[in-house]
This record gives structure tokens, sequence and C-alpha cells, in this order.
């Protein structure tokens, strides 16, 4: 998309509740008001429904949930965080991308994003079904001065963020469950993967990924997903605009990780704290070599690590397991 | 190389000290003694050179210092480090490339050696001159499961197998300088690069950079590093074979490896710590953000930090810096 359109579309957004006219369009962006027409007509066929009023100019009405460059642009009120944008319609994984894009060497806050990935990934090397055009399929690429003990604190910080989000743009009130994932009403919508390049004791890039079902049907859910997942769509009977939820998370992502620089994890664990599901509650957390321990989650460290209580009182730290929430 | 005369190869070395006879080989590798004769005179045409006795048979005399994976894995005798090996005559850099190749699942024990890197790299983004035929650049890829916080400890690890191995190949007793180089008489000719890869609090994969200068000419040196590097060949004054070394280098890894896996960091610290240069002399360190500690080297905790005693009696731990070692 021209930088022109991109900025017109901005000033749309911008001015959503009310019309802008051609020619301070035009002023703002010093070109012909033609130029502005022939640009609103582009975007019209880009799938935008913009009203268009004699002598009092133009408003959006509605944008298309098509993701785009431009429209993430459009909306996005972050410092940094999504100003270097990498958008692809198809990717293998975002995931990957970041990786290789972090290890040659791109800037703190770049963000890739797609509108479909053929080989999604989640946590432990497991697939992530992420089809095209219903859902949130991003890899942030930051990199904080902070030791490598810390990083997976980022897993915690990026929950936070998504909860607010989504808080903010549909309404629901969701649910953490550690580590990384987001519940509503029992059932998964939301996977975080946070992976580290480092050197030495020292951090060069933290990669979060974040997949967000958004308006997937559950129909179109594989089979083995329908009874544990979930999309925003499916709990709240109405579909949502993508761009509108990556701008809010990015902007909620930044403002954490602003507050985690300057004062550290407490603010984060407090509001990860008031969102998790499972503390207070008895636990099977199962580790990668098959270990099980059953305890009541007393909370998290500082590190973001569970830490477990079992029956003889002996507190467990897990640091990487899968947890199952007894019923009771 | 094909895999017939590799494996001759490896028979000639296995043998060095005695001649096998062309009917034993091929007795042995299942091929034609005629077969085995043309490999010979093509293993003659790459620069070895074998005695060839009526009656007798083949003896290796001398092997070309020209690095080929036939010949690193003809004297190898790991387990697994090196069995897959990554080996190009011109690369930008091992480490870059053993970073996308771990990214992309490649197994542990994965080595990527080259003749030459064209773009090598050290700690902190600092470049490493690393001209062609001279010296040993290899990066190694080891999944060990373990917290990422110890990963630290693989430099040190590290350190100390290249240490073994070159005083087991050179006779050189050379000092080991906080965290990742090798000196020799006060002159660096080795540095280590220990990079991490991770999932959370999980390592994925440790990808250790190694770069040694071997056969190098003071005079071919930079005019900036002549004072303050070195090559084993210009300590010596003979040159050394540098596949020999390889092998070596990875035997004595690999062994700290699996005594880390079983035991723990205890026997890699003791070693260490008789290696290195720095401890009990006075130390500046200076860190990424300019931060200058100085103090008495007491030593490594468990976790490889360097712990430095002020004048007030304060000991700082250092997780990263450049060191300078007091002349007194």
């Amino acid at each position: 998309m021209s930088k022109t359109k991109n900025h017109i579309l901005k000033l749309l957004f911008k001015n959503r509740n009310d019309y802008i006219s051609g020619q301070k369009i035009s002023d703002e962006i010093g070109c012909s008001r033609t130029a502005v027409w022939k640009h609103i007509k582009e975007l019209e066929n880009e799938g935008y429904t913009i009203a268009s009023v004699h002598k009092r100019g133009y408003k959006l009405i509605d944008a298309p949930d098509q993701l785009s460059e431009a429209k993430i642009y459009a909306g996005l009120t972050t410092k940094t965080l999504g100003h270097h944008l990498v958008y692809q319609d198809e990717i293998p994984s975002t995931q990957k991308k970041a990786q290789h894009l972090a290890e040659d060497g791109a800037e703190e806050g770049t963000v890739v994003l797609a509108d479909e990935q053929t080989s999604g990934r989640g946590r432990l090397g497991r697939s992530w079904h992420s089809p095209k055009g219903t859902g949130i399929w991003m890899s942030l690429i930051i990199r904080p001065d902070i030791p490598i003990h810390k990083a997976p604190q980022f897993t915690l910080l990026t929950a936070v963020a998504v909860v607010k989000a989504v808080k903010h743009v549909t309404g629901l009130d969701c649910e953490i469950k550690w580590p990384n994932d987001i519940l509503y009403k029992g059932k998964k919508f939301v996977g975080i993967l946070t992976e580290l390049q480092a050197e030495a004791a020292d951090v060069k890039a933290i990669i979060v990924g974040i997949g967000i079902n958004v308006n997937a049907a559950i129909d179109d859910f594989p089979e083995e997903l329908k009874d544990i997942a979930t999309s925003l769509r499916a709990e709240a009977g109405t579909a949502f605009d993508r761009a509108e939820l990556i701008q809010e998370i990015l902007k909620a992502f930044e403002d954490l990780y602003k507050s985690y620089m300057d004062e550290g994890f407490g603010l984060i664990k407090l509001l990860w704290e008031s969102y998790a599901i499972s503390l207070g509650r008895q636990i099977y957390a199962r580790t990668a070599n098959g270990t099980v321990v059953q305890g009541l989650a007393q909370g998290i460290n500082d590190e973001g690590v569970l830490l477990l209580k079992d029956k003889d009182g002996k507190i467990h730290k897990i640091y990487s397991a899968d947890i199952e929430i007894s019923s009771q």
C-alpha cells in the first residue's frame, strides 16, 4: 500500500467518530484533493466502507477484517512495538521467521504477523492450528537488557497483556492457566510461546509467539480440539476486528514491558495472579521427563515459577510442565 | 568423498603404525582389491602420502593439513559429537549456520566446521578474524536437558576441553582468561562463544562456537592484533594438524559433557580453576553498560559467575564483562 494511502487510512481511523474534509486530508498529507479522492476509491475497492458527504467530507464506517500492514499501522498507538511490521498472507511459522530475523539482527519491537500459518508451532514442538483469515498469529521480537533466568517472566507478561486487550476489545473476562494458556470458561483460545536467544548469560532476543482463535467457527476446528478449544466469536456470538485486537495487545504489551523494565516484575506478578485460574486449586503437573507432581497451587515466585505444595507440605518448584486442574 | 574412500581412509588412520594389506581392506569393506587400489591413488592425489609395499600393503605416512569431512571422520573417537558434520570450505559464520540448523531441528552433536569464515563472529557482536586454511572455526550443537541459567557453564566446560586438547596435541600449557578466552603467555589464540536457544525455562539448544589460531603466521595478522594475539604455530615453532586437534577437542568436550550431565559442574569447576589465569589477581571488569568493578578475583561460583571482592570486602557477581588483569 502506498505511503499516502496509508496516511489517509490512519486519519480516517483517528477521526472514526466524525467526518473529515477532503481539504483537511489534503492539507495534512500534502497531496491534491483529487489524489485523496483516488485513494479513498482504492480503499473502498479493498473492502473499506467510507461515507462521503458533500461539504462534510469522509468518514470511515467499516473496515474489512482483512489484515494488512496499513490497517495495523493505521490504529497503532505504541511508541515502537510493531512499527517495524513484517506481514505475510501465508507463512510456515511466524515464530520461526522471527527467530531467523532476530538472529540476523532485527530491531527491538519488530513484529511478524501472518493471516495463515501452514506449520504453526506451539510449546514443546507441538503444532498449532492456524487457519487462514480467522486468527491472530504473530511473534514479537524484544531485546531487554536482563539476565537469561528472567526471560520466562515474559510468558506471564504476555498473558497479562492479552487478557487485558481481550477484555478491552470484547468485554470477555478470561483466565490464565499456568504457564502459557488463556482460557474462557475452561476452553483454550490463546497460546503463548516464549523463546530466547542468548549469548552466555545475556539475553540477545526474546521471541514471543501469540496465537489467538478470534473468528473461527467451532465447527471448523479439528475434531480433537472441539471439546477443549474455543474462539472469541464462538463465545461472544459476534466477530471481532483482528487488527483492533492486535493493536490493543501491542499497546498493553508495551505498557507492561515499560513497567517491567522500570519497576520490575511486581505489578505483572500481581495482575497475573489476579487472572490465574490455577491458584489455590489442586494441580497435577506433568514435566517433560514424565514425572507427575500433585499439589495445591500456591502462587508463582519472582521468576514466574509455579509453586506447588504437596500433601506432606513440601513446596515443589515447577519450571515447565503440562498442568491439569482438579475439578474439585 | 565416496563412502568407500572414507572407510579406507579410516582404516589407514586406525593402522597408522603398521601396514594393512589390500586384501584385508577389501575384505573389511566388501569391495574389490582393484577398487581399493583406485581409492588409494585418489587419496594420494588429494595430498595424502601412502606407502605401498609389495606383500605388506598400505601405510599412511602423512596427511595434508587440509580439512575435509573424511579426514575428520577418519580419526574421530567420539560416540556422537561430530558424527553429523557440516563442513564447508567457506562460510560467512559457522555460528550463524549452526544457529539456523539448530532452529530447524539439527540433532545433538551436530558440528559445523569451515576452512574459512568471511564474517566470523566473536562475543558481543564483535568480528572474529578467520582466514583460510590456518585455523579451526567450528560450532557445536548440543541439547542438554538443563534449566537455562546453567547454560553459561558451557563456556567454561568448552574452555577446559580446549586447554586439555591443546596440551595433548601440542604440549603447550595455556591459560584461561574468564570468561571465554584462552591465552598462551598472555596472548590470545582461542575465543569461545556460547549461545543459547530456549523455550521458556528449558534449553532447546546450546551452540558453542570455537575459534582457534592454529597455523597462522603472526605477520599475517591484522595490525591491531599483532601484539595481543598469537597462534599455536607461532608459539611452538611448528605447524599442527588441525584435524587431529579438532578430534581431540571433540573427544575432550564429549567426556566433560558426560561428566557434567552425570555428576554436575564440580569436576569442570575444579579443572577450570586450575587453568585460570585470573584467580587471585586484581581485575578490572567492564560490563556492557560501561560500569567498571575493580577487585580481587575470588573464583567462580556454581553458575560459572566470576566473583570479585572489592577493596571494601564486598563480593560482586560478574555475569558478563571484559576483564583486564592488573600487571601487579
